[in-house]
């Protein structure tokens, strides 16, 4: 639970640079019995924090211990509350506190086999859910309904549901409502669900009925632009290889202008390192589209079609990056999978 | 989903005083749909943020639209991210920032009657799922399991799964484990679930098999205690009667070494305005204690027995106080609940 009283949970771990026998772990005092069933890797815990600025005390304390005075200390901005900060470089007047998100999330960019398992998990339970979901909804299921479902389905199978964007028919609003989806039309699901930690990240789509085949075709472009991202994708392939091999079908395709593509690194964030895209508001952007990929890191591809009358057609895959090549995690139900039948 | 790329999802609500026709949210690009579906009552919305800084960006440009210059701004320092902070202050050099969580939790303290019938639903799923989970599992059911069963049941009712603290036997470890729950065993499951952002939070007991004549008279204590707190409730009572209520059957107990009784609010937060407890680590303790409890306050009342053979004993109840008097939100299951019987 975030929220705490009149504070927030704040696990905190210190890790003085090239020294992890001395690494700690604050957490809250709830944690007690968490870390007797369950240790963390860390040598010391000290489960005892009640909220922000107690956590921030006693890991200073850890600091005066350890010896580590006026030194660099990095943070993630971002996750350290303002008045946990504050009590930070307060206690630290000589040091620097500095952000180190960059950093940590380039170590977390390639995965290890464990982390691997955890996220080809997600990826399935997110898939799996899906198909569950489509095949037991048809004509007059509200969005509100569809979403609702998938999150019981991924929950079921042990998941952590984190959000279901969706839309039906021709409508391109992806929140949940009181829409129904109805017979012939599209639906499409795009949702986060995460594994122990490790989020699944996938779209799949539905059709109410047989699809015609203008949705053949469509779905059939979307999936052809997907696969040729896929193909370059190997360690040591270069990260802009991905956008080269998918643009040209983008820019040749007869619905160039509704198409758009996307290719991501994903982990523990649904976004994260590698970083390959070229466009969008994210300030890391592209770093990594000149650099070689490499074996263990998990990709996002995703493209999507915002046809004016079909409706919003999207395929999103999670691939991970192999010594000679790739493996997608939650492969299936790539096509149009269709939904509960009239009785 | 909490952490986007190399930021993290931040809400913000702009709401210069006495002027709500000028109150702004300013929320995640991805909101723009959801804001279509289901508007908030703020009559200005940019969806438009990706991250933490380049929203307070945004809210510091509302701020200057709003002629709202060298004024003092109020903000939840817990919740606002660092990074956050330190560009509201280097965009406001000649403002006050302060932290206003007590004067926002005050105003949360009585809820409306949409926000009781929440609290009210929050709290009967959680109890339903408990009976549920305990009806439905026997002897060699792990705490894991029963714990993951609890999350699953509470998802179907609608509810967002928060945790769930568990023993089995005479153990007082509360994480969920391999632990078996064995014929004759006590269990206690004592969860947090919140129906749209408000919070059932309550504990139950359970054995396997028939309750004997000593686990009937330790729960017996435990749910006179509860009883004797809960009597004194209504508008007007001096939050302080909660505990001159409950403590004499504390002190008097056989028991009363191993007795824990506490009282609280709660509501969007498991712990919040009135604070009428006098022990523990949360910093705004006690101010309650003085003043009369008001209607629409919600209270969660607790009683706790870590009992050294039989095992840990406890109720948790949620009791939102009325005019005259109190409601138990969720006030089944309060005995002895059986878990399943060997076939």
């Amino acid at each position: 639970m975030d929220a705490s009283g009149l504070s927030r949970y704040l696990p905190l771990v210190i890790y003085p640079r090239g020294r992890p026998d001395d690494a700690v772990y604050v957490g809250h005092r709830t944690e007690v019995h968490d870390q007797e069933v369950r240790p963390l890797w860390v040598p010391r815990v000290q489960a005892a924090s009640s909220g922000t600025v107690d956590a921030v005390e006693l890991a200073v304390g850890h600091l005066r211990r350890l010896g580590l005075r006026a030194s660099r200390v990095g943070v993630e901005s971002a996750f350290l509350p303002a008045d946990a900060d504050a009590a930070l470089r307060a206690a630290l007047p000589d040091s620097t506190v500095a952000d180190a998100i960059e950093v940590l999330e380039r170590l977390r960019a390639r995965k290890s086999p464990e982390e691997l398992a955890l996220l080809r998990a997600a990826s399935e339970g997110v898939v799996e859910s899906m198909v569950a979901v489509i095949s037991s909804h048809g004509a007059g299921s509200t969005k509100r309904e569809l979403a609702e479902a998938l999150r019981r389905e991924e929950t079921n199978r042990g998941l952590v549901f984190e959000y279901c964007l969706i839309t039906a028919g021709s409508s391109h609003n992806r929140a949940p409502s009181d829409q129904r989806w109805r017979q012939g039309e599209v639906l499409s699901l795009d949702s986060g669900a995460s594994y122990q930690g490790y989020v699944g990240d996938l779209a799949r789509m539905a059709v109410l009925g047989e699809p015609d085949a203008e949705l053949e075709d469509l779905l059939a472009e979307v999936d052809a632009i997907q696969r040729a991202a896929m193909a370059p994708i190997a360690a040591g392939t270069i990260g802009s290889e991905i956008y080269a091999a998918a643009n040209p079908l983008v820019d040749r395709s007869t619905f160039r202008k509704w198409l758009h593509f996307v290719a991501h690194g994903m982990g523990l964030v649904s976004h994260e390192a590698p970083r390959l895209t070229s466009n969008g508001p994210v300030p890391y952007r592209g770093v990594d589209a000149d650099r070689p990929l490499e074996s263990r890191m998990v990709l996002s591809i995703e493209t999507t079609m915002l046809h004016p009358t079909r409706g919003f057609i999207k395929l999103e895959d999670a691939v991970a990056v192999t010594d000679n090549g790739f493996e997608i995690f939650g492969g299936g139900a790539r096509g149009w999978n269709t939904g509960m039948s009239l009785r």
